[in-house]
């Protein structure tokens, strides 16, 4: 039995970064950089005003201006900005040559002909220079980040039409078991409806990956080592549990090309997770149990998604202090179900009384995890302890 | 100019929830409930047993127990477990009639006729009762919940194929602004890329919108009229300042079926924010400066979508402590740019030094809006503070 910890650098260890496409800019966002964003150029582009005005020369204090044009966005004035002379312009148009101030429409009187305002009115503020936001050579995004909406918005200022990406890994999923069925299908004598892989699927696509559901394999060695076949950057099962946790797919494989990493990780719940490869493709056999299998995914998964698209990958693990007391723990790191409620500007973390790992209402209905290591003591209401967030998914 | 909160009050107020549509249990996540998800039926449907063991009856005590069958899950025993019998069950498995304990593996020792083991080891724990996760008639997920993965894990636990979900509200968004160009077009002389709509697209899809993006409209009131014509269940502009703000867009509906409800608004960044209804479509314009768009866009295009989406809606507010002091505010309610940085189990915020609103680099390097309400005093390091996480998009 091997710590949470080890399986995890393990499991990251067995993938490196799969191959890119390009990808146009409408379609970045969710995607995950192969090669840093880099600006090309100033942005913005030349210096432009940030106010709806009359574009002036301080120097000239309160004397009137004549006006000699304008300059609304997209449409530069193409001469030069005098002494006694103002030019009207618009938020974003591009500050004329000669004028190095801006007096905002509130402040001036304007008749068509000339414009006159009081000299503290003539700030150089109002003018965004040439390369305020980023200048050519910035670095914008990095390679390995997963780009939000507001990336790609920052990235299509800067006029990048299209970035090499990460493909999205394909994760293959199978759920192993006699007793299941999908829902809405006619239920087999004794079973139940195979759920885990509903939630599985969109944890995946959440974390970056291409999930393809292979469905429902029978509890035979035959069948199960028809995996062997399955196509895919990972293959995940689930279950297979019903002659002795994960035996059954141990044997199976045994009989194809398999090479076994590990079996056995101290987690809770959990336990009986295997690791290795079928052929050259990495095989992670989660536990059956609803509440184990999506737990482990968090815990194992996603790292592995990670580390397939170039991301530097932690666990977000944040601190909150225990609503209640919890007892002491066992040999294996907990993974505790739990509420987050934020009282006095302070985050707790509330463990549900059940914890049972068959209890999906009980994993729906929380925020978090609360995280207890290998024989940690008993702890108090007010203790402060981590936390793993499942925003998002 | 209308506060923050009468101006999202308004806008919410104008909306209420959409049609709706039948989709798949594979389909679900992200979707919005249109009715309750309840249970049909117990889950487990019948006692299960927790642990690969031995089921037996505890009555017995230490006696030696004579092995009659067995209950892998999927495969029920379908005889009775009576007095000095034993059932090999494994996790999963059905507890055959008379059993009601169950002895786990590590501590029986069996030989395939017989199985022994210490009076202590015979326990009633290690089975799951009928309904243990839920029960027939319990309330698995409420009308207006967004599923997580977590939730249809759960709604297929409890045989639910398909549910009755809000269809994703139709956001058509339009640039506006002869300054504009796409990424990788040839830009215009004195232009700048259009940016904003490649950060509001998928805020759109990450809130649960299904946004269609209708391009870049000249600064014309004949073009800016066209959106007359536009398709959607609302209509989000970006920009037209370039003639003063939203003049350009006030006047141009003004000459089709638009009623205003309100344009300008206490916030910053932003302000001249046009809100309507364009024949029996809400419309909302959104100020140029990219910075604008998208803060406004969390502001008031997430509570709309939410709406629409039959949601209860509430602009997720967290507290934070000030890492440096801010000055005071001004009569419109300001959204400042900062990281979040957790330190000694707190969380801290630091504003940007530059709020400029048209640096999206600043934007796309956020975590958070700290709120300033209009007229707050200046506030020092260490104060407490409301943020809004700028988390997922």
């Amino acid at each position: 039995m091997i710590s949470v910890a080890e399986a995890e650098k393990r499991i990251a260890a067995a993938f490196s970064p799969i191959d890119t496409e390009i990808m146009d800019i409408a379609h970045l966002a969710g995607r995950v950089l192969a090669e840093d964003a880099v600006a090309a150029d100033d942005q913005p582009p030349y210096p432009v005003s940030a106010m709806d005005g009359f574009a002036v020369q301080m120097a000239d204090g309160a004397a009137p201006r004549r006006l000699i044009g304008s300059a609304p966005a997209g449409h530069p004035f193409a001469g030069t900005v005098g002494p006694g002379e103002a030019v009207r312009i618009f938020t974003g148009g591009i500050v004329p040559q000669g004028a190095d101030a801006i007096v905002i429409q509130e402040n001036a009187a304007a008749d068509g002909v000339m414009v006159s305002f009081e000299a503290s009115a003539c700030a150089p503020h109002h003018i965004r220079a040439a390369g305020m936001d980023f200048k050519k050579g910035d670095l914008l995004a990095p390679q390995g980040k997963r780009l939000t909406a507001r990336d790609c918005a920052l990235l299509a200022a800067a006029d990048i039409a299209r970035a090499k990406v990460r493909r999205r890994p394909r994760i293959a999923i199978i759920s192993i078991g006699d007793e299941l069925s999908r829902p809405g299908e006619e239920r087999k004598p004794g079973g139940i409806v195979a759920s885990s892989g509903y939630g599985l699927y969109p944890m995946i696509q959440a974390w970056g990956g291409a999930p393809c559901d292979y469905g429902i394999l029978p509890d035979t060695q035959a069948e199960i080592a028809t995996l062997a076949d399955v196509e895919g950057d990972m293959i995940v099962t689930m279950g297979g549990a019903s002659v002795g946790d994960h035996d059954l797919v141990r044997q199976a494989l045994g009989t194809v090309d398999f090479a076994l990493e590990f079996w056995k990780v101290a987690v809770r719940p959990g336990k009986p997770l295997i690791f290795g490869k079928l052929g050259k493709t990495p095989l992670l056999g989660l536990p059956g149990n609803p509440v184990s299998t999506l737990v482990c995914a968090v815990l194992f998964v996603k790292p592995a998604i990670a580390a397939m698209l170039g991301m530097p990958h932690e666990t977000q693990v944040l601190t909150a202090k225990l609503a209640g007391d919890v007892p002491a723990n066992g040999v294996r790191q907990n993974y505790m179900r739990a509420k987050l409620v934020r009282r006095d500007g302070e985050v707790w973390a509330e463990a549900f009384a059940t914890q049972d790992s068959s209890m999906l209402s009980v994993l729906a209905r929380a925020d978090a995890l609360i995280v207890r290591p290998p024989q940690a003591p008993a702890a108090k209401a007010g203790e402060r302890v981590d936390v793993i967030p499942l925003d998002g998914y």
